[in-house]
């Protein structure tokens, strides 16, 4: 009999790990703790099935239970909740909510894989009903319920992130008259202000109304409270960031460090022998600043749990870390992003210079060219780039893939103008947006 | 007053590098040279043009003569070949046809951008008025002018590369019965034969008909002669390659190399002092084999000009080489390409393993979503990725750009798989499709 790997959290990160290690340790014992209803289901989707371009909720689940059972030989168990984690005797203590029991489970290698949690501040009737916060697929599928039942004419999303926009495109879908409410004095934290500039232009055109500098101040049926005033609301989607859903790693002994995310180092190993963390309970390194971050992304959950599963597996891998890649959409509007904002840049110690170029995202005559800006971060007397952001239209957003492996070799804005693009007019300029973008910071 | 700066060829690359040697040199007296009848079209745009896409050859054009007086102070004269270089006495020997004179003129620095032109074998009936090239603008007007005309149904493609492809879906546009005879085993020679598959697979989707391992021995009017056999024909287009047009400089005693294609040094100084040769006509350094090599591309030539006339103005600036990215469609099909295929990884003494995986270009669950293919080609023990290729449809094809990215920075597949790419599900699947191949390649 081989050892037995615990997994808490069915998710991307815990079964990540859980696929990679059964395939590199046939004889490991598996046994994967959910304390919800699904695993592995895509959390990304849900503004779309609530917006009713996808076709329910079944479609966003990657593979079933009974999919690990048959392929991957791993014991996967819903609604068993883990309470406590005990290191010293190697055992957790697991809620069985199904059927109300608790029990304790040893373990030789544990991956915590907790995932993260939507941000609810605590303030006056946060817990109305009408609150939505977007995790679970139980969320999706309530959102989508109240958007079918023609009673959410009045929607006010808190937060003008990646969710808060794709939840106001999903609501726009249904023609509610919507409301973002940001705090900041920009939506999209994670651009320079010239760039969220861009996309509130983009946020008024698609007849969303947008409350800049506005804090919320509480809720009470069928309103949202403001500093000064307030908002009919049918509805309330909050969209204000993600923290990690680390306490029973915290409480169990573990180092916790960014944003109490989980420490990890470079294996994914947490600070105790044969404890692994991945995903969006944890930190992750910055490839960029060169200090531990926090990300709660999907494509890191899944690369952080494939390097936990290989090493928890008895194989070797290391997460070299981010650069902060992210891209998002509303309705026709693109964006995307990588590596250092100028305040992230600055933040981090860099000194900087910034260029920003309007281009096409095919040729100029090639019909359907749309248009894209480019902004790119790049550090004085080397030319290092060290960061990029885009807005545009259709083909637009996906570049930044291009700029983020440029961040990560490190390369010039020099050797990138260089770097051989792809071109045919259908596809691009004879000088790719992101490369005029390059060349314009050399000058 | 400055220096004399002669460019022969008033395209990409000549241009290129006259508006770079302006910026950085205001005294130099600029003189351009094209035989032709015009200055920095898009030749890449001409089956466009022919397919009826783009409105008219004028919107190929991206500066006039005119505007290169008035805004870089280049004296662009059309119709003026060169006939001649003379290097010792440092003049060009210049025909006026539009004048009917011939005159010298001589130079402190030149810039050779004579480009290339399609090759057109020695076969009988190779004249006839009715075999067609593809290069210029007039070309592509005489081409546009046959399809409108509604004399063309039966058009034969001589070749099945990117520009056999692309006059291909042109005249498919037009209703025309389309046969490609391509002489190889497969189309697209800088694919492997499993993945040049899949585009024949589409070609006859498309209701292309495809003659491979077949031989076109001569022409008659109205017909293409074949090894066995003949195809009626209204019109041929040549797609068979193209060659440097490097004869003036060979004559002139500069050095040449692959393919006759003159030689360059890394700041594109051809072998004699003050001379400088970019674009079609000259050779490049492939970054992957480490050699000279032969492409013909306006991203290349664009590069190149650029990087000569920085150089030509008094600055320094050096073109690093290709990794031979390139990038098609046929209709609705995608192709791209990068770094080495199988043979060329193996013809450079490489040991490799291949990785072939279908993908989609989306989410599995979002609407649009698309297939594609991608190959990746990596190195034996090191796992540094040598090439990539992909077909696929709406979305697939630009992905090779982040693989270049990759393949010049000689990242491994494991570094690959760690990259930060972006991730929303309009754009892509959590593990995009060239991050699932650099994953099935690590297994």
């Amino acid at each position: 009999m081989g050892q037995r790997l615990v997994v808490i959290g069915g998710d991307a990160a815990g079964m990540s790990a859980a696929s990679q290690a059964r395939r590199r340790y046939d004889d490991l014992e598996i046994v994967a703790l959910e304390k919800g209803h699904w695993t592995s289901y895509s959390a990304c989707g849900i503004p779309y099935l609530v917006g009713g371009e996808v076709d329910g909720p079944d479609r966003l689940i990657a593979r079933t239970p009974q999919q690990f059972r048959d392929k991957h030989r791993i014991d996967v168990r819903l609604e068993h909740e883990v309470m406590a984690i005990d290191l010293d005797s190697r055992q957790v203590e697991v809620r069985d909510h199904g059927h109300d029991r608790t029990f304790n489970l040893g373990f030789d290698q544990l991956m915590i894989g907790t995932g993260g949690r939507p941000i609810r501040p605590p303030l006056p009737g946060i817990d109305l009903g009408f609150v939505h916060g977007v995790q679970t697929l139980g969320d999706g599928e309530q959102l989508l319920a109240a958007a079918e039942s023609g009673q959410c004419n009045h929607v006010v999303v808190v937060g003008g992130g990646y969710i808060g926009l794709e939840m106001a495109e999903a609501f726009v879908r249904w023609g509610a008259d919507v409301t973002i409410v940001e705090q900041a004095p920009h939506v999209m934290s994670t651009l320079d202000a010239d760039m969220a500039e861009l996309v509130e232009v983009a946020i008024h055109r698609y007849d969303i109304d947008l409350k800049t500098n506005t804090m919320v101040t509480g809720f009470e049926p069928g309103r949202v409270l403001l500093e000064n005033g307030s908002l009919d609301a049918d509805l309330v989607v909050l969209g204000i960031g993600v923290q990690p859903n680390s306490e029973l790693a915290a409480a169990a002994g573990l180092t916790t460090g960014v944003r109490d995310a989980i420490s990890v180092d470079r294996r994914q190993r947490a600070s105790a022998e044969g404890v692994y963390a991945a995903g969006d309970c944890c930190e992750s390194f910055h490839l960029v600043t060169g200090a531990p971050t926090y990300v709660a992304l999907g494509t890191v959950a899944n690369r952080q749990g494939r390097v936990a599963g290989i090493n928890i597996g008895g194989g070797y891998a290391t997460f070299p870390g981010v650069v902060g890649t992210a891209v998002t959409k509303l309705c026709a509007t693109e964006v995307g992003r990588t590596g250092l904002s100028e305040r992230e840049a600055a933040a981090a110690g860099f000194a900087f210079e910034s260029t920003v170029i309007e281009g096409k995202t095919r040729a100029h005559y090639f019909p359907g060219t749309k248009p894209i800006v480019v902004k790119l971060v790049v550090e004085t007397r080397t030319g290092r780039i060290l960061g990029g952001q885009i807005v545009g239209e259709e083909g637009a957003a996906k570049r930044i893939d291009v700029l983020a492996a440029a961040v990560t070799a490190r390369m010039t804005a020099e050797e990138f103008v260089n770097l051989d693009l792809s071109y045919a007019p259908p596809f691009s300029p004879v000088w790719d947006p992101v490369a005029i973008a390059a060349r314009q910071a050399i000058r």
